[in-house]
């Protein structure tokens, strides 16, 4: 797969950003959001991705130059309206809040309606981590996952995101779709020729397939957990919790009412519902940290069943993925995916991508 | 099975928690919070486990004339020391004061440690519920889940719960071990001398097994999800989280230093950690309680795959129970239990369980 350098990606994000009305710095912000996603190996979050919100930023179902607003206040809360900006403006508007009332008075728990897509979840709560707090963040989406029981979408991959900052640098990092896999994995199956394990999506007639290409086409995702009698409830039922965190909080659509899937610009702002949260660990006992570094390494340590197969704690994958693109500097991208960049860097006048 | 009337089965709870050593407020709230699970229909955590509780008593594992302190406070956060009460005298102590604080600012975020266990998380979130706020209660517990890739057990079933208020009287009702199961599931299938689905639990090898009996033996559950592929990582990942909610912020036993699984009261106190918080929907956008009643009916009124199998929303499945239950009057319990429980009778002096 070609390979491009990380800045050359970065370039290509923000230019493309400001050609669709981003000012500098929203731009800015949104790239890292996106690069976070390439770099830690979550492609389908990364570049992926950038499309789709120049597509909304064109039809105006983002505002790019739009500024969240706060509606209403209290000590550890806030009410924010995203007045449909990038995901990234949103999401930095609310989590700096939350961790500003987190260091007040212990808790900071934010919640936005009007948002548009934010990236991997996890971004956002890491950006409470790297302040010393723990952070969570959710948000609702398009409907896609089909309750238990259901022949119907519902609601969305609703994902939970937790990180928390543990001695020497180490950190747990939660970041979970509510479904079993995200779509994503289901392309990658296909790609691969290869069948879905049994839980991870349904056909049209709502049971259960193995089919990659015809569950990719029904676009019916099981909650984690799959089937009933494998407790596929709990992950709906987690799904249930972060859509009324998110629409139930913030008063924006909930997933049931938000427009279909992707690259569906013309129908309109999605108006997302998100909530950002961070919680001080140094409101509680002392040793925070070093518990949670106990914790970390007493999971890595566990024996494995295959020496091979190295048991990780929450989130090491990625970190490792992270630091070894960052030491090598560049990222690979699918040659399809490249040419998609440059058809659409000739539509709305950016430099295309230079591959090394 | 033998039919006994609720309140003789309280009856009989207040006096055996009485006659080793609970005052009578402690002993009725403790009864209470097991008459919740038995109400709707959560027997392994009823008057199932009251004995573990006595036995917890008598060993001074639990001491049930103790009072949780505060030893630190902010104005959305407490971290309270159980002082090894009862689980329902720190559950109500940190309940109370999270509801408090969720109606001052917003937000309230309390964690003990040294509590014992709490029963069923659910019962802790609906009191913030009674009060129109958003209900949350983890706890983390003796190890028994095997994170994924691992053969040794080091997380507990970890449970999440989130209750909120919907307008009508209706309700979201979470309240879900972090594992596929607890071990009471599989003791139903002993009972019925059926194999388990994949994705319960593991052999002493760490490899899945789908044998009742070896599993119950070998005591090692799998997180929700199942094996990796169908992203049992995830379960492990939120298990990981309640941890840190809990022991990581309380100063508690972390979960792999806890004593092994139930009556096994010798080894000392538990020293669990807790985290209860309430979050107040009213300092966020007016009408929430109409949007979770939306979303509530939305998900029941899905067209469902088996017209006899119509959709629930998460927790009503326990609320049609604990319904039934009160209308009847009465709840049934197996006759080898109620001999337990005469023996225990016995043995701590108090008046046994009628039948009807």
């Amino acid at each position: 797969m070609p390979e491009v350098k990380l800045e050359e990606v970065r370039r290509f994000m923000e230019d493309s950003l400001k050609a669709v009305g981003a000012p500098e710095s929203e731009a800015k912000a949104h790239a890292d959001l996106l690069m976070h996603a390439d770099t830690v190996g979550h492609y389908s979050h990364g570049l992926n991705r950038l499309e789709f919100y120049i597509n909304d930023c064109q039809s105006k179902a983002c505002v790019p130059t739009a500024k969240p607003e706060i509606l209403k206040e209290s000590g550890a809360t806030a009410w924010v309206d995203g007045h449909n900006a990038l995901g990234a403006t949103v999401g930095n508007f609310c989590m700096d809040l939350a961790i500003k009332k987190a260091k007040e008075c212990g808790v900071g728990w934010v919640c936005a309606r009007r948002s548009n897509h934010f990236g991997m979840a996890g971004y956002w709560a890491l950006q409470a981590e790297r302040e010393g707090l723990i952070g969570l963040a959710f948000t609702n989406s398009s409907p896609i996952m089909v309750p238990t029981r259901s022949k119907q979408r519902a609601l969305g991959t609703n994902p939970i995101a937790m990180a928390a900052p543990a001695t020497d640098g180490d950190k747990l990092v939660v970041d979970m779709a509510t479904t079993t896999v995200a779509m994503g994995k289901i392309e990658v199956q296909i790609h691969k020729e290869e069948p879905l394990p049994a839980g991870w999506a349904l056909g049209p007639d709502g049971k259960p397939t193995t089919d990659a290409k015809a569950a990719f086409q029904a676009g019916r995702l099981m909650p984690l957990g799959g089937e009933e009698k494998t407790s596929g409830y709990k992950g709906y039922a987690l799904s249930a919790m972060v859509e009324l965190f998110c629409s139930g909080l913030s008063g924006s659509n909930s997933t049931h009412n938000i427009r279909g899937w992707e690259l569906d610009s013309n129908q309109g702002p999605p108006d997302l519902g998100q909530c950002f949260a961070a919680i001080n660990p140094e409101c509680f006992a002392p040793g925070f940290g070093d518990r949670a570094a106990d914790c970390l390494n007493t999971w890595r340590n566990l024996e494995p069943v295959d020496p091979a197969l190295p048991v990780l704690a929450p989130g090491d994958k990625e970190h490792h993925i992270g630091e070894a693109t960052l030491a090598k500097g560049t990222v690979n991208y699918p040659q399809r995916q490249l040419e998609a960049m440059e058809t659409m860097a000739k539509r709305i006048g950016v430099k295309p991508i230079q591959v090394v």
